[in-house]
C-alpha cells in the first residue's frame, strides 16, 4: 500500500479486521447470522485540555474497537467492526474551543436511523463501544428505543480508566473523569505523538470531597455538568502521574473486558 | 377536609408541606434564595404486574419526596416542591395495557421547558426526585442540558430498593428491577388497598446469572431491554415475601438519604 | 393512613374515586368497556396574580374531575380518572415567575403520547377536562390528532366561571378571564387557606370593549395576547367580590355539567 | 387581460387590491406604518362533497380577504394583502382522495416563521383571514406564539355561513359545518362554473342532537371529528337549498365584517 | 369579470387550465391515470432589488406553469395544476425586509405532507415546477423522500433565465443570478405594472470572476451565499438592460420547455 | 506502527495530516487564522452492487480529502482536516441490506450542530468533501444554513468520475452514477482488496436515453429516484471496463482539483 491516500483505510496484512462496510451489501446481508454482533463504535471529537487532542475520545473508541474486535473473531465469537461515530454528545464542552458536538436531539437520531439500517440489514446484536461519559445516558435511552422499534439486541459498553490514587504521583481523590491519569497514559501507549506533558496539569475538584451524596459515579445523587464549571481548564482528573505502561495496561484491560463481553453477547438472550 | 373534591389537594393540618406551586407567583418569585432547591418527583404510569398498581412509581416518588421535603424544611433546608411528572418515558413497558408513557423525545422537552420556567422564576437548584428507572437516562441528558442551556445546578436521584436475598422468603438473585420485592413492599407500606398478594408471582430472570458481563446494573455492559423481553408477567423480581414492615423501612431509608442529599444540594456549588 | 407521605394519594374512606392509575395494568384493561370514559385533568401551574396560588388551574381542574368522575359512577356512567397533567402550556403567562409552563409542541406531544398510549389499553374514550383556557386550542389539534392516528373517540371541556356583573361588589365587564371573580371564589370553596384577598385588585381591561369585533370570546376576531399586554398585574377580571359561596355554587355547576358530559360521552357516536 | 399567463395573478383595472407582494421590498418595508394591518387568507384544498370543488375554502378566504381589503383601504384603513396559504391542516378530511393537507406541526411551523418574517419587515398587526375550520385551533395556538416570540399583535377571524333552517328548501338543524347551504350558495356566488348542484345531496349527522352537551360549536364538549365519522360523503350540511343570492348575501356579510374587524384592528391596543 | 372578489381565482372563458383544485374530491380522484402528471409551481415572496416586487418568483412560476399545463394539455398530456406554493425557502434574503420565507425543515415537511396527501389521491406523478433558486437543494430532498416514502414518481424542474452578456446593454458576466436581466425582463412581460426601472441598478459580484473553482453554478465548488453577501442591494446580476420583448422570449422557451418536459414526464419510467 | 490498535489512526511518518482533532483544543483555536480552511468529508456506507464494499465513498471522500490536506498544505494553504461523517443520507438505497444511513432531518441536523462548533472554534471557513451524490441537496441546504446562523463560509465539492464512454471496454451512455467504472477504477486503485470483479456487471439504464429533457445530471427535469428503480442490482453504471490505472487517473485529478479549490476557498470573499 504505497498511496499516501490509502493510509486512512489500510488494509492490515497479517490479522485483518471484520470491517462490515469493507464487503459488499449482499456479503454483509449474507454474513449476519443470529450470533453476529456488530460493533460501532462511538468517540467524542472534544476539548482535553491542552495536552490531549480533541480526538482523544474517538482514538481510544476505536483503537479498543478495533483490536477487540480482531481478537474476539481470532477467539470464534463471530462480530464485525462499522465505522466510529466520531461526533458525539459533548454538549459538556461546548464552551471549549475545537469541541465538535452534537445535540442530544441529533445523536439519538443518528442512532435510532442506524438502528432502522441494522434491522434492514439483517442484524440482530449490536454493540456501541464508546469511549465519551457524556454518550452513556443518550446510548442507554437509544438501546431502548432500538429495541422497541426494530427488535435488535442493543448492548454499550463503555472505557474505563483507572484514577491515580497517588501511587502515580498523582493523586485523583477517585475523579479520573476527563483527561486526567487514564485517558493521558491511554493515548501516551496509542499515540504518543499527539500528547503534550509539558502541558498536562492537575485539575481536580477537591471540593467535590465535601459532598458523599452527589458525585460523578455511584453516588445517590448525579448533577448536571459543564466541563467549566470546575476550573478554567476543562480537565478533571490529574494527568501528572501518565504514563505509557499505565496506559498499555489499561488498554490491555479494555480490549480483553470487551472480548470477553462480544462472547456474551455473541449468546445473550433474556430468556432462556 | 368534608369537601370531596379538594381531597386531591389536601392542606396538611400539621406539618405542612412546602408545596410551590401552592404559592402565588410573586410568592414564589419571592421565596428563592441562592439556596433554595425545589424538587420535581418524577413517576411513572405504567404495568407493574398484576398484583401492583399502574401508579406505582408515581405514588412512591410523590411520597417519598413529600415526606422529604417536610423533614428537610424542618431540619433548616430551604426547599419547595413542585407537582409530580406523573406521565414518563415507560417505552420498556409500551406492549403493556395501561402504559401511560410519552416518548423520549415528549419527555426531554417537557424536562427542558421546565428548566427554563424554573429559570424566569429565579430557582438556581432543582433536584428531580425519581421513582422510575427508565426516567434515568434521560434525565441524565436533561440535567446537562438545562445547566447548559438556563445555567441551573441540576439533580437527580431515585428512590432505591433491596432486593430480596432469600431472607424476606423470596429470592431475587440481586434484580429487584421492577415489581418485585422492594416495590411491593413499599406499596405495602404507603398503600395497601392497592396491591393484591395473591396474584404476586416470581418472575426473576435466572437465566441472565450466566452473563457475568452483561446486566441491569454494575455490569460492564447495559442492554436495552422490555419488560415482556423475560417473560409475559413483566415483573422481574420476586415480590411473593413483601411484607409493609420492610417497605417501612425502605420507605425511612430514602427519606433519610433525600433529606441528606437536599441538605448538600442546597450548598453544593463545583467549585469552591 | 398515618404516613404523611401518603397523603397526597389518600385512598377515600367512604366514596372511592374510580383512579384508573390505581389499578394494576391486566385490571385496567379488563375494566375498559365500549362505553367507558377515562378522564384526564388538565391544570397548569402560572401566575394567576398576588393573591392566587400557581396551581389554581390544576386545583380546579383536578377537583371538578375528581367530584364528576365519583358522582358519575354513583349515577351509572363507566368513568375512570387518571392523573392531571399539571403542567400545560401557559406560555402567555411565560413572563411571570412561577408560570411552569410546555411549548405547544411539547404539550401536543404529551396528548398525543398519551393517546397512543390509552388505544393500547383498550380504551376507546377519553375526555380532557381542562381548567385552563390556554389549552383549549391545542386540545383542539390534539382532539382530532388522537383521533385520526388511533381512532379513539376524543372528547375536551373546559371549566367555565361566571362574571361578576356588580351584584358581587366587582365588575369584570363580561370578561372573567384570568384570577378574576369566579376563579377566585373556585379557589376560596375549595382551598381558601391559599387564597390571600388581601392582595386581589381588580384589572380590568375597560380598554377592550371599544372593541366590538375584537376579544376573548365569541367575537368575530381572536387574538393572541400575553397576560402583561393589559397591565403588570397578570390579572385580567375582578376578583374583589370574590366568596366561598358563589365558588360552591360555580363548583356545583361544573361538576354537575360534567356528569351530565360524562354521561352523554359515554354512549356517544357520530352515527347512529 | 390578454395573456394568458398573467391570468393568474391579474392586474385589477379600476379599483387596485393592495397586495403586499406585488411592493418591492423597499417599498413594502416603507409602507409599513404602526396602523398598517396585514392581511394572510387561510383557505384549504380538501374534499366538499360531490359537488364542491376542493378549492373551496381557498377561494371563499381569498375572495372575501380580497374585496375586504379592497373596501377596508378604500375607507381609510391602511391594509395590504399577501399570497393565501392554499394547502393548510385538512387532517379532518385525511382519508378524502384530493384533500391536499399540512400537519398541525407543519403548519405550525409556517405561521410561525412567517411571522418572523414579518417582524423583519416591520409589519406589526396581521390578521389571518381563515377560510376553514380546521385551522381556527391552530391558528389560536399560532397567534401567541408569533405574539410572544415576536411581539406582533396577531389576529384571526374566519368566515361564518348560515345554515339552512329550512327556508331555504333544505334542513341543517343547525349544523352547516362543511359543503352545506352556506358554502355552497357562496360558491354558486363566486364561483357557479365549479358547483355540480345536481350531485348536492344531504348529509345532516340528526343523530348528534340527542346529546346536547356535545357538538361542534357552542356546546359546553367539543370532539374531535373526522368527516367521514358521520358518513362516507364528507358532507356535512344540507346543501340542497344553496343558491347564488343567498352567497352573495352571505359574501357581503363576511366582507362587511371584515372591513369593520379591519378598522377595529389597525388601531387595537391592549391597553389605552 | 365583474365579481371583484372572483379575480383571484378567474375562471378563463376559452382556453381553460385544468385545475385540480376546481375539482371535486371525486372528480379529481377519477381524472388520476397512470400517465397524469399532477403540477405544483414553488414560488417566492422575497427580496428582490427595489425595482420588482416581492412575487416576483411565485408571479414567474405561476405563470410559467399556468400556461404550460394549457398547452400540454392541448397538446394531448394528461396534466392538471394545482395552487402554487407561495412562500418557500428564501433564507438567503431573510435579512431583506418583505422576504416571507419558510425555514428548510418547514418547506421540507410541507412537500413531504403534500405527497402524502397526493398518495392518497391516487396520483402518480407529480412535478415541481419552481420559480425560486433556493429551492432546487430542498426540492432535491423531498423529490427522493416523496418517492421512498409514497412511491410517488416525483419531478422538479426550474425556470431559468438568460444572462445579458453585453448583447442588451448590460453585463451580468454569466451571473443572471437575482433579479436581473432575465428575470426584470420576465416581469416585463408578465407584469409591467409591477416593475420600476428607474431603480434598476446593476449589481453584479465581478470580484466572482477571480475564482473559477467557486461559483453559483457548474463550478467544482459551491458555497453558502446570503444575498447581501455581495453588497447591500440584494441584486445579483444586472437588471438595466431587461425588457419586455426579451422577457416574452424568456416566457415562450420555458413554457415550450415544460411542455415538452411534462410530455416525456407523463410516460416517464424508470424500467423498458 | 507496531500497536494494531492504533492503525486506524496512524501517524503518517513522512508528510503528516494535518488533522485538526489531533490538536489539543487551545492549539486548534490557536491555528485558526482568517484563511484556515477547515476539511470534513463526507461519505457513506451504503449498497454499491456486488462488487464494491459499502464504505466505498467514505473510502474515496476520506482519500481524496486526505491526500489533498496533505498537498494543499506542502503547496502553502492554510488547511486541516476532521474526521470524515462516514453515515450520511442514502435514503436512495434503504431498501439494500447495508445501507447504513441517516434521514435528511438528521442530516441536517449534524451539519448545522458542527457549524455551530466551527464557529466556537473560531473557524470562518469550512469545505465538505464529499463523496456521495446523495449528499448534495442536503449540503446544498446546510451550506446556507450554517452561513446564516453562524457566519461561516461554507463550501461543499464532490468528487467526480468520468464515464466509461466506450474506450475501457464498458458503455455507460454517460451515466456513471453508482458503482459503476469510475468508482469501481477509484477503489481498484486505492483498496483493490475490497473489490470482486468477478461479480461486477453492466446495469445502465438505457431506457433513460429516451427522455432527453429527464435525467440524473444537467438535464432540465430533475427526478426522485431510488437505486432499485432501474433494476435489482443497484447498480447504475457499467463497471466491467474498470481499471487501477484509471483509478489512479481519476484520484490524482480529483485530488488535484480539491488543492487548487482549497487555494480558492483560502482567500475567497463575496466582496472584494
Amino acid at each position: 500500500m504505497t498511496s499516501p491516500a490509502s493510509a486512512a483505510f489500510p488494509a492490515p496484512a497479517s490479522a485483518p479486521v471484520r470491517r462490515l462496510d469493507w464487503l459488499s451489501g449482499p456479503d454483509a446481508a449474507a454474513a449476519m447470522k443470529p450470533e453476529t454482533v456488530v460493533v460501532i463504535p462511538t468517540g467524542a471529537i472534544e476539548h482535553h485540555g491542552p495536552h490531549l487532542p480533541l480526538a482523544t475520545d474517538a482514538i481510544t473508541a476505536e483503537a479498543v474497537a478495533t483490536e477487540a474486535v480482531r481478537r474476539a473473531h481470532a477467539a470464534g465469537t463471530d462480530v464485525w467492526l462499522l465505522p466510529t461515530i466520531a461526533y458525539t454528545k459533548s454538549d459538556e464542552h461546548h464552551w471549549a474551543p475545537g469541541t465538535m458536538w452534537i445535540s442530544a436531539e441529533t445523536l439519538h437520531s443518528t442512532l435510532v436511523d442506524l438502528g432502522r439500517s441494522l434491522a434492514t440489514l439483517g442484524a440482530t446484536r449490536v454493540l456501541f463501544l464508546n469511549g465519551h461519559g457524556g454518550n452513556v445516558a443518550p446510548l442507554g435511552v437509544a438501546l431502548r428505543e432500538i429495541r422497541r422499534q426494530f427488535g435488535l439486541h442493543t448492548f454499550a459498553t463503555s472505557i474505563t480508566v483507572p484514577a491515580d490514587d497517588g501511587s502515580h504521583g498523582g493523586d485523583e481523590l477517585g475523579m479520573p473523569i476527563h483527561a486526567g491519569f487514564g485517558e493521558t497514559s491511554l493515548l501516551l501507549h496509542l499515540r504518543p505523538d499527539l500528547v503534550d506533558m509539558s502541558r498536562a496539569e492537575r485539575a481536580v475538584p477537591e471540593h467535590l470531597a465535601e459532598f458523599d451524596r452527589i458525585g460523578f459515579h455511584s453516588k445517590p445523587v448525579s448533577f448536571g455538568w459543564l466541563s467549566n464549571d470546575f476550573g478554567p481548564s476543562g480537565v478533571i482528573g490529574d494527568p501528572t502521574g501518565s504514563a505509557a505502561e499505565a496506559g498499555a495496561v489499561c488498554f490491555e484491560d479494555n480490549v480483553a473486558g470487551a472480548v470477553a463481553s462480544l462472547a456474551q453477547i455473541s449468546r445473550f438472550t433474556p430468556r432462556p
